[in-house]
């Protein structure tokens, strides 16, 4: 960049007078990925910031394992309790992931005053409430794009973006590996236990998925998305989970046939009655912009009132995109550094004194509407008594598939699309259902919503 | 909202300290959703902003006019500089548009130690660097959010979102006029001249619609774009800019055909000589996300090296998205309005003392690819001349459709891909092609962009 006049050099020299010092946790693929960013675009990023900001320290499991990245200038330990106790640092920033020692280590950044940044969304899921309580009384921020659909700033765009609106819902795409997964059950027909081994294959999912596949890491993400578009408190045991192993390649066609694709999503949507929050499997309109996101990328698709729908795409994960957000939180972080507590954003977007006990809804409650794929003998009258006993719900039908028979099949499936209704009817109609005795074996029930 | 406990009236007494006070200028189509979404939204934005935003008084063309939303509790007037000078006024919304008097309008409320929010792009475009000094030298902001792509933040999302990155590239649907268009075009198989009506007839577009249609306000917005991506002054003079009047159905049909869209792209690149900024018709993949984005809504897609590509989409105009932009700058802006000016965001990403004069190349210095569609009579050797020209220039040809003739034609229509190549030379190969006694009149050229 020194071809430009002036040069970097004495750019660096004119606007960066005061270096801030960060602390970092965690050498790993995020870790490494943000040493790596940091050093690459220090020139970019001063010009932005100001200050020149430096990894004085980093912490690391083991510190003989080859790096990735440079650590010229670092001070390396084996014990992170030092960096957070390290009067130099102005930042922690941890990246050790999971709940211990990660939950002390933040804890004790903020008892020796120190500002923090994370891409733990396990920890401010689970634990956000407690910790951003302890920042607020000390007047320290703690920041957590990265924990967010990586490199998407998301949180910035719900937090502040979107500050002039009530948000009606969200929805989005927050498991890259399961969207991976959906994505080549539906490109290539495989069934889930095929695209999950591609997706192992490729490092697109652990050698025990079941954090992603199960939903959970999508859970604390919408627990995290949830609070700051609705200054709730941060409620992961209120989310209703659902994930992905019960798909069949069979749905993924027959969802297709009728214009839709099979996405996991966490939705939040703000009732009369209360919030919604969930994660499940569902059947969107194959238009949506949002059912044309692939493989392991994320997005987002936020409703505000005045807005309307906004959509935010990106990567969700890998090491230089997560650090895509670290950074930016550095740089909102050393912005704050001087800044008077009261005047700051929110840590989850609402003031600490108006957060809102507004009821999060059992999944009972909440009303969508419906696939339901059932194996029905073939004989006449086994739609028409379905049909019955959805109407005794008032559960109206929007569609319906049958299949011809195969030779010598005498089970056939049957695939409905119901309009909206609340779970609770739909439960107590299944539950007839399966009764009948034409019907063979569960009803498979995957949700549907139209995202417009 | 009073179901939940504490109630609103509560919340508001106990985070709500000091209500900032609002001079708005203009009370038109932006300025009514101003006025309605912050009243209708008072307690999420005070539960937000920790202060009442309350609008003192509002500068409108015609008092006698009808109006769409409540004016209660504001003084009304007739001369907006009356409200400039206002000592009650901390921040000056301006909503005017245009030039005069908005600019003269913006200086004199810096003047007096205003803080500005301005939705005007075509201020910002020609007049920001001007605005900027005075701001930056009185220690005031100047929040320009809903200047770009309407209740998107893609201000926000550039500016702090991606700080971490330095910016590759840009491009966006960042005119609806223009993508209502080019969307009916498709869809309907109209031709500009139709598809424009429509979007008269619907209010998409204006009786006069130059200042859309030929991409000058695409260029206000890239302008603004490109200094917050790359650093650099706005420089709208430097943007080069073809609008959409010279698309045709049978170009749309043809792009179809070889599997791409027509849009109306801004696009901002860095490349190793300097940075591209364009506006243009472009052929783009239609598989890409971006390629999808239909009718009055917007996108932007950023490249940026640690996050990859991102993409931002919503509405890009209307009354209440764009009030979404206003808004939450004026949150903003009641952030810093205690705040040391030395931390605060630079109003175009980067530090003032740090903006690049990395130059802006001429279109002729830009690399692209092209959809070519030229006349040829039917006689053998045609396309050889064609072809031995493009060779001679280096120019690649990635695809070629040439129609059968039908009866009594005698002139066939020969569709080109070529691969990227230099403007320059393509010009040349262009003039040599135009000039073979075999094509007839000039060769229809429309740039071509994978964004990938």
């Amino acid at each position: 960049m020194g071809r430009y006049n002036p040069d970097s050099a004495e750019i660096i020299r004119r606007v960066a007078l005061k270096p801030v010092s960060i602390g970092l946790l965690g050498l790993g693929t995020v870790g490494g990925g943000t040493v790596k960013v940091l050093k690459r675009n220090a020139f970019e990023i001063t010009r932005r910031a100001g200050r020149e900001i430096q990894i004085v320290a980093a912490a690391a499991r083991n510190l003989k394992h080859p790096r990735q990245c440079d650590t010229t200038g670092m001070r390396l330990t084996m014990n992170p309790f030092e960096i957070v106790a390290d009067p130099e640092v102005d930042i922690v920033v941890e990246l050790i992931g999971g709940l211990a020692p990660a939950k002390e280590l933040v804890l004790k950044a903020l008892d020796a005053g120190k500002h923090v940044v994370t891409a733990n969304k396990m920890l401010i899921a689970l634990h956000g409430n407690e910790i951003f309580a302890k920042a607020q009384e000390r007047g320290l921020m703690v920041a957590f794009e990265a924990a967010v659909a990586g490199g998407i700033p998301i949180i910035k765009a719900v937090r502040e973006g979107l500050a002039g609106n009530t948000v009606e819902w969200l929805a989005g795409i927050i498991n890259g590996t399961c969207n991976f997964i959906l994505s080549e059950m539906r490109e290539k027909g495989r069934d889930f236990a095929e695209a999950l081994a591609e997706a192992q294959a490729l490092g697109y999912a652990e050698a025990d998925p079941s954090f992603d596949v199960e939903g959970i890491d999508a859970a604390h993400k919408l627990t995290i998305l949830a609070s700051t578009a609705f200054g709730i408190p941060l409620q992961f045991d209120k989310v209703y989970v659902e994930g992905i192993r019960g798909i069949t390649a069979l749905d993924v066609s027959y969802a297709e046939a009728l214009g839709y694709r099979i996405k996991l999503l966490g939705i939040a949507r703000r009732t009369g009655e209360g919030i919604e929050l969930r994660v499940h499997p569902t059947l969107i309109p194959a238009r949506r912009l949002i059912a044309n996101v692939e493989g392991v990328m994320n997005a987002v698709l936020v409703k505000g009132d005045a807005v309307g729908p906004t959509l935010y795409y990106g990567a969700g994960a890998g090491a230089e995109p997560t650090a895509s957000a670290v950074v930016a939180d550095i740089i909102d972080v050393v912005r704050t550094l001087t800044s008077d507590p009261e005047n700051r954003v929110p840590h989850l977007a609402f003031q600490p004194g108006a957060i809102s006990d507004i009821p999060v809804l059992p999944m009972e409650a909440v009303e969508t509407a419906y696939y339901l794929r059932l194996s029905a003998e073939d004989k006449p009258g086994v739609l028409a008594d379905v049909a019955r006993i959805l109407a005794d719900h008032r559960i109206s039908i929007e569609a319906v598939i049958q299949k011809e028979p195969r030779h010598g099949e005498t089970q056939l499936p049957v695939i409905l699309l119901t309009h909206r209704v609340r779970e609770r009817e739909l439960n107590q109609a299944l539950r007839r259902i399966e009764a009948l005795p034409t019907v063979g074996g569960p009803v498979k029930r995957i949700r549907l919503e139209p995202l417009g």
